[in-house]
């Protein structure tokens, strides 16, 4: 099969992990990355990963005929809008989470993207997880029988800085996204109704701006599943994520990942490895997966494993748990076929 | 020190069980068993443990001078008005939970232990387990800092009988109620707000009796700590009793209980032991400790690991949780201060 | 069924650990206990007990025909007399391990047994520990298939006194001796082969004495099975006691058992508890069941878990052991056959 | 830094594995591939690749003057004649194990190794395994006290051919070197005996050709340490690879690694993980890791991390071991200051 030849808009962080991923598969190649602040640290990559083209002008990327996929990895607020472009010039999209901070915004991009015919991935990194596809693979397979509840351990290891906290559309919007999309992945249903309670306990520079630290959210599925996801920004001991569905038959858990499984037993007590620091070390060989998924999704011409729809109803819940936060109050989702068709 | 004489009021699955670890006590000693239902099978098990007395009439016990305490095990119903009596006869008494169905009901029976001065024990037994009580003192130590979040997974084996579930008040004064104090005990606060979720996804019989099988449970401390509980009726691997704290400093969790600690390897998979069967097996230990507990605050005049107070408290939050159950909207409850002290 | 009535020969801690366990158990009464060296202390604690008699006459107990059975539980030089006199008056008899230093002397102890027609149980407490008991069960099951090899850590938290050191009969006799039954035990075979390394690592305490603290000890049996025994006298994370057999269609492991579930997760790391301290708290309930077991042989007539030849097959592998560590070679044994049967 | 140019020599599984592994990293590549039998998947796997030349004359690769190193990958009983031939040629070698299956076939090629000046790193992959770094770590760092005993437990899945038995070298050389090799690597000192019980219990195959498919082997180290290595040719629930090191301040055990975090918990019972299939999957990041060690030490000019010495060292062993096995006697080796130095 020929090679999927991709541009990346966007060398941040994320952006360079995705070329450094991309760069050793067989099934891709990186022709152009475009960034908006060049500097001599990023040159020096992008040559010691054999870029041919570093522009600070992303219409190149859009333009070039031979360039079959586009990559966004920008800031949140430029999302929708490259959407549209790339879409226009008929490039499939990988997109990182979320598509962007306003629904509307966000079902205007998905509008184009299906005029377009064109393939859109959202970057929900954690459905390639081997641990959590494991229990999706138990779920589709019956081994837990039908799903009664899920629940989601999310906490980062430390705070982002009060810069990323301003631009990150509330800790809903940026961080519970994922497990929200977790939640709908693993319940194989759609959210009803949202409750959440949030509160301001690690940092006051959360409050400061408006945001919470901590929180516990309630999901309640169209099918009957209730979902409960805890959240904090700081967990002091590593990046703890884990996720259990309980169903009729039986239940699954998938724990934490560690470096080592080494046990160390002294007069002071029995210690194991800390988690994974954060999700670079948690979630690498997701961030590889997702990749090749996505490049055969277009090789093969099959749908994506998360798409512009689940983009949007993770948004959803997102806005939906800021409201309930906002009022005291549970907020009522209405179903899926209400609202319009993406 | 002298041996506490007791008396049991209520011979069933639960008295029994009493009488069983009582008479290996050295602290204390049944001298008299009162049943509304004798037989043979009664009789010759009073005979086994050297009852001196087994009769259909409470009254002899709660006349009888030599006998200090009381516990009551008998139906629900019976508990406010036992220990109203007990109170009056002067007799300290263990009351399995809950005090009652009805708040006013429970409050009447404490003001009289308050005006009589004996002691009252709720058997919120959960909180002598080694595992729990190993929670709280690493909260107490501070060695988990500030507590933010405490989460409690308490799942049945299997349902009960259709019999107990039509009088058993509903599964959150039967059965989460146990939570309710847990979560209590280990936030050190009182419930501000209670929200609550819950469904019959397991088994029509707790619909057809306007009860649910599965629930989530939010609750919503007065110093910011969040707790969450999910139940079922129905674990099918075994009984499910996990506790989590979350804090500023770490976490900590007590894992199931396991009759061995034996893995097995085969072709098949790995497989280690369910958890152990039911409340039976898995607080056997905490069965005997708050027994033991309780007769030494009898002996030494000191305060109960759980009393009256904490009865009404964990009444007050299951109420709440149907009334939030019934409305689907939270329920703030009143501070402490502000409802009639016990 | 009748109680069994018995006396209890020496009230060191083990005799002691035997009266509280036995008091406890509805099958069995303590009638009286002798001891040599007799002060308030004791006396407290047999009154305690509701022990009637305490004297240092153990004629006393020989001859009071309503005891059916006696426990022995003073030094190891007293054992073979003892099971000799006890027999010769018609006793059941239980007794600590070892039966004897000399494996004269523990031979003619089981001839009488054997012409007197009691029984005599070894105190192998280990067999009746439940992970163990598991292992075994899988064993006779035939889920592990063939067994073909046995791996056991036997490990102390600390060593023992020298006075204790000194009259222990050295390391395998008064340690392994354990772990040797525990390989004929889980192998169903007897051993052909004895191969042991040892070295004195801990404390020059042991080397002054003629003794060593670390070994490595490797059994052949008849069947094939080969075993492998790790001791040390001091693991300074606490009582180390690890199975696992390994056989044709699997392999299972008896893991350490611990005071709770709890783990705690800090920045400084993630930590359970140490193993349970030592053989007390370790082997509580094994102690309880072997008893339970040895007045259900006496009560049904049925054969005792561990009896006379297991406890002389075990000294002998702790003999050879000794003569391979002082030889620098493996040692034989002859064939169970070759030597006089008991 | 320049890249280290490398030809590889025998493009069998393991020489493909080294190839697939040096592609991906930036410090190496890969010029050329000799291999004595070529096919078309050979041809295609190449291309796929990148090599530039695929050739069945290995001397291309050492007359070539571009390259720096070779990767010797053949069978084993070619190893030492081109370790000699490339070390004539002015290579560092990386050469997998066993150096050859004669020692002094052994000795010759680390002799001319030595001559040369020229690097040879021994493919003992383990040494950078995770786990066992870890273990190494904590034993350099002193964590876990003067080592007293070290425990390996080394089984595979299922056994090999019988064309590999016959060309192995039989168990000890093939598989248990290894072990043998992780040893030394950990008690830090050379071995001084060797005492090895093996059988032939699971497939008559071993026997025919004069091997065994269990064993369990002692190693007794000049520096105290007693070492115990237990070896199956099939452990049907996976590749079962764990480690323990015992000390006078602790233990550190490493567990076997698995696909997923996964527990399963149903009626039937509570399920994890099979272990890591084998060895690709186990020490996937060992073969990377290795090989990015060695390059550095070329490009730095630093020592390996297992080079012709440690090859040698565990090829006494394996002999000592054979030699015991077959005289059913200890076995001692001269301490190393006795045979001629490397």
């Amino acid at each position: 099969m020929n090679k999927v030849i991709v541009g990346v808009i966007g060398a941040g962080r994320i952006g360079r992990l995705h070329v450094d991923n991309l760069q050793k598969l067989p099934s891709l190649e990186v022709k152009a990355v475009s960034e908006a602040y060049l500097n001599e640290e990023l040159k020096l990559w992008a040559e010691s990963q054999g870029i041919g083209l570093l522009t600070t002008d992303t219409e190149i990327i859009l333009q070039d005929p031979e360039i079959m996929a586009v990559f966004i990895c920008t800031p949140t607020d430029t999302h929708a809008e490259l959407i549209i472009r790339a879409a226009r010039a008929g490039k499939h999209i990988f997109c990182e989470k979320p598509v962007s901070l306003s629904l509307e915004k966000t079902m205007e991009a998905l509008r184009v993207v299906g005029e377009e015919g064109v393939l859109l991935q959202v970057g929900f990194n954690r459905r390639m997880d081997p641990n959590f596809r494991r229990l999706k693979q138990l779920v589709e397979e019956g081994e837990l029988g039908a799903p009664h509840v899920v629940k989601i351990t999310s906490r980062d290891p430390q705070p982002p800085s009060e810069a990323y906290i301003r631009s990150s559309g509330g800790m809903f919007m940026d961080m519970t996204i994922h497990d929200f999309d977790m939640a709908r992945y693993l319940a194989g249903s759609e959210v009803v109704e949202v409750y959440a309670r949030g509160a301001n306990l690690i940092d006051p520079v959360f409050g400061r701006n408006g945001d919470i630290d901590t929180a516990v959210v309630t999901l309640s599925f169209q099918n009957g599943v209730i979902a409960v996801i805890d959240n904090s920004r700081q967990a002091v001991y590593g990046y703890d994520q884990r996720v259990e569905v309980f169903g009729s038959l039986g239940s699954a858990c998938a724990d934490n990942c560690r470096p080592t499984t080494v046990e160390l037993s002294t007069a002071a007590g029995i210690t194991r490895d800390k988690p994974h620091h954060f999700f670079l070390e948690r979630y690498s060989q997701a961030y590889i997966d997702e990749v090749v998924s996505f490049s055969a999704a277009i090789q093969l011409g099959e749908t994506v494993i998360c798409g512009g729809n689940d983009g949007m109803q993770a948004e959803r819940i997102a806005k939906a748990a800021k409201e309930s936060l906002e009022t005291g109050l549970p907020v009522q989702l209405p179903l899926q076929t209400e609202v319009e068709a993406c």
